[in-house]
């Protein structure tokens, strides 16, 4: 019997749980998850003791972790980013190896040769966006290089957003499907990447007003904007000499114009506390942020003139969609603009309960093969089953409890810290994902045509 | 004979020091210097060892602290303000009177209880700005007020800037007087201001694009754009109804669009590490801020149009005498924009031997009497002297040493956390500044006319 130790198990690892509990009875696990209230899970263990338990799990207990950490063959977190580097340090410590859908950075690095000693697998980076989008790329690179074609350009675009047929009144086709707060402060440190072998940098108050369109085949059109640091992939995906490399979020049309829109406001600015009271209205906040306001004005037209926007338009619409203009109270005191715009948001953005969330993924690659020029563009779309099973939850645990059956069956042979780029771990994996959940990518292949970030 | 002790002697505590040992010999003071760099004090200090010496002292070392400050009656510090929480729990403990020109933040604050119980005075603010504007907006408002007048209006601007005859051929009339890195990050936090009664804030990528013109008698035109954080200066100065309040920094005319046009272009960011190599060509880090460069591009002109510039205007000029478009490395690598544009200006900026100096302070009253309305303005303009005794240092360190030598002689009578918006404080200060050193307001008063931040 090999003991998995599941660390935090809230919503978002719905997925990963039901995958883990279906494979446990088969595979001979037994599965311990740590969380901060276990209560919430006895309705789904009922039908599993034999194999799982739920325990409680404070993660600010040193002592607990240590002691769970122990008692596990293999470590599986689903905790918030900023634990791992202690959980890994537990890990290193007693010997176990470790998988979570987190970013591998510097600090859990550290741990790299200290876990290749100990013979030791940390593995990093298994979940959606990253996890499938670095085994979905490194496929279709494989299969471009086994033909001999030379690439010229990567981009690769991810977004959590809406099923079509929840899309419905909203005008921004968005809501939160994931951290709100992440959301919010989107794009709030320079863009870096590259486009023609030029280094290229997108300041945070330009990111939403250069964006590229895409289209997903039977999906319409998106948005794509750049992300932070798309230099520090090429080395993990052998790209070091690629001329263009970018990856980016991905929208529905007519939401990063939007968004601009708050960004020039200075609505989500996070560093300055205003000063403000709860009682606030909306259309007052806004009027403070709008230069030489006349005595008796209409805010919206007003803020339309400012920023240069149709009063009528596509991103006036959204915004007062939102209530920018409303008598409402902000109902916070002394907050960040940020941080009453998240409040607002929540509301606005709330998912319902009959909602449906979507995710899409869409790699573009172009090479050069024989002296021709093609393009090659994998497309991924995701669509919630339910409040529980959402295309976020499956994307991300699926994936991750994927990666642990095959660690835990000795398939998974690179120690260290490891992110999921080498073929024995992505390709049974992508093969898994299309064969049990119809989870595969829509490929196509042509001539090339170029696209640019726009202003 | 009273002990001072002198916390900092740097180049900008030259006229302080100066001070101090003018009045030292007839006041009866030992003054004690400490300075991580005790040498470069003994050509000053030759004529004057009876009551003054050095000593080394390193700020790190906490225990040479509490000795300095226990051997001394009186504690001046020229040390950075982020070590005043530290200088000031020692002067606490020690029973000893502590006079700076750093805030009185919400830290130093915290000590007002306990200094008000052991009968201390910790005097903060007591410099140029802050320090002298406070003495100086006060004095005023106390006139207004005793002739019975009501303010409806409250605007300070201060600004450390080139003397005339060293405004050369710098276009932009500016170069580095005092911390260049402030100067860099300047106005990256929103502004908070009150204007007709209504809160106002202009967020970072709007402060330098939304600025009013100030004329000063005799010195022509300067601009002046919002600082941070003007809210908090009502209760001080006994103006918590005020329908208009903001501070501001001054600069020349043309310095604040020039300087827009980095901030849009993204280059006084400082989150960011860029990546980049130390010979990266300032002309190629401009052009990967650009979108959509043509392959075959003229930059200069490229930005221009990117920025909504005149290729031959004014804006331009400032950029090109940069250096912005030179093959001039960046000289760092991975460096984040502002940390390079710091280096740029250091050598573009950087004050010459014969060069001058000038501190201007401009305050805009706007009141009611009698049914009629009225405007009061109060400039001052100070010019440096020479490399020594600067503007800057002469007007940070004069209000300091006037007020240490009114606390040793028992005339300066509150306790606690203080600044120096009291009568018994700045009413002698600002009338030795005008006799001794012909530092003095010129102020002007007639019928009202309203300014506006424009666009």
């Amino acid at each position: 019997m090999t003991r998995l130790l599941l660390l935090g198990a809230g919503r978002s690892a719905a997925s990963l749980l039901h995958y883990l509990l279906r494979y446990a009875p088969t595979e001979g696990w037994f599965l311990t998850i740590a969380d901060v209230n276990p209560a919430h899970l006895a309705p789904v263990l009922a039908a599993h003791s034999e194999y799982a338990r739920a325990v409680p799990f404070d993660v600010q207990q040193e002592d607990r972790l240590e002691g769970l950490v122990e008692q596990a063959d293999i470590v599986i977190s689903m905790l918030p980013a900023s634990f791992h580097p202690r959980v890994a340090a537990a890990c290193v410590q007693h010997r176990r190896h470790l998988a979570t859908a987190s970013y591998a950075t510097d600090e859990i690095r550290r741990f790299h040769a200290d876990a290749v000693e100990a013979g030791l697998t940390i593995l990093m980076e298994c979940g959606l966006d990253p996890g499938l989008d670095h085994m979905s790329a490194m496929k279709a690179l494989k299969e471009i290089r086994a033909k001999g074609g030379k690439l010229t350009s990567f981009k690769s675009y991810c977004g959590g957003l809406l099923a079509p047929d929840s899309e419905g009144g909203n005008p921004w086709k968005y809501k939160f499907t994931w951290n709100p707060r992440n959301v919010v402060l989107a794009g709030q440190s320079t863009a870096k990447f590259l486009e023609a072998g030029r280094l290229r940098f997108i300041p945070y108050q330009q990111i939403f007003a250069r964006h590229e369109t895409l289209e997903v085949p039977g999906y319409g059109a998106f948005e794509g904007y750049a992300n932070r640091d798309s230099l520090s992939y090429r080395a993990p995906y052998g790209l070091d000499d690629i001329p263009t490399m970018l990856r980016g979020t991905l929208r529905r049309p007519g939401y990063c114009a939007a968004w601009h829109a708050l960004v020039k406001l200075g609505l989500t600015d996070d560093t300055v506390q205003l000063g403000n009271s709860s009682g606030l209205p909306w259309r007052e906040l806004v009027a403070a942020y709008l230069p030489r306001v006349p005595d008796d004005f209409d805010i919206a037209a007003h803020l339309a003139a400012c920023l240069g926007l149709d009063p009528e338009g596509e991103e006036m619409r959204r915004l007062t969609w939102l209530g920018l203009f409303s008598d409402k109270p902000v109902g916070h005191a002394n907050a960040t603009p940020a941080q009453l715009l998240e409040r607002l948001l929540a509301e606005k953005w709330q998912l319902e309960p009959h909602d449906h969330d979507m995710i899409v993924m869409q790699h573009l690659f172009e090479y050069e093969l024989d002296g021709e020029e093609y393009t090659r563009t994998a497309s991924l779309i995701v669509l919630g089953e339910d409040a529980t099973h959402t295309a976020m939850a499956k994307t991300v645990g699926l994936p991750l409890g994927m990666a642990v059956r095959r660690l835990v069956r000795g398939e998974v042979t690179q120690r260290g810290v490891v992110i999921p780029t080498h073929a024995d771990l992505y390709e049974p994996i992508l093969a898994e994902l299309e064969q049990d959940y119809q989870i595969t990518f829509v490929e196509e292949e042509g001539p090339s045509t170029r696209n640019a970030l726009a202003d």
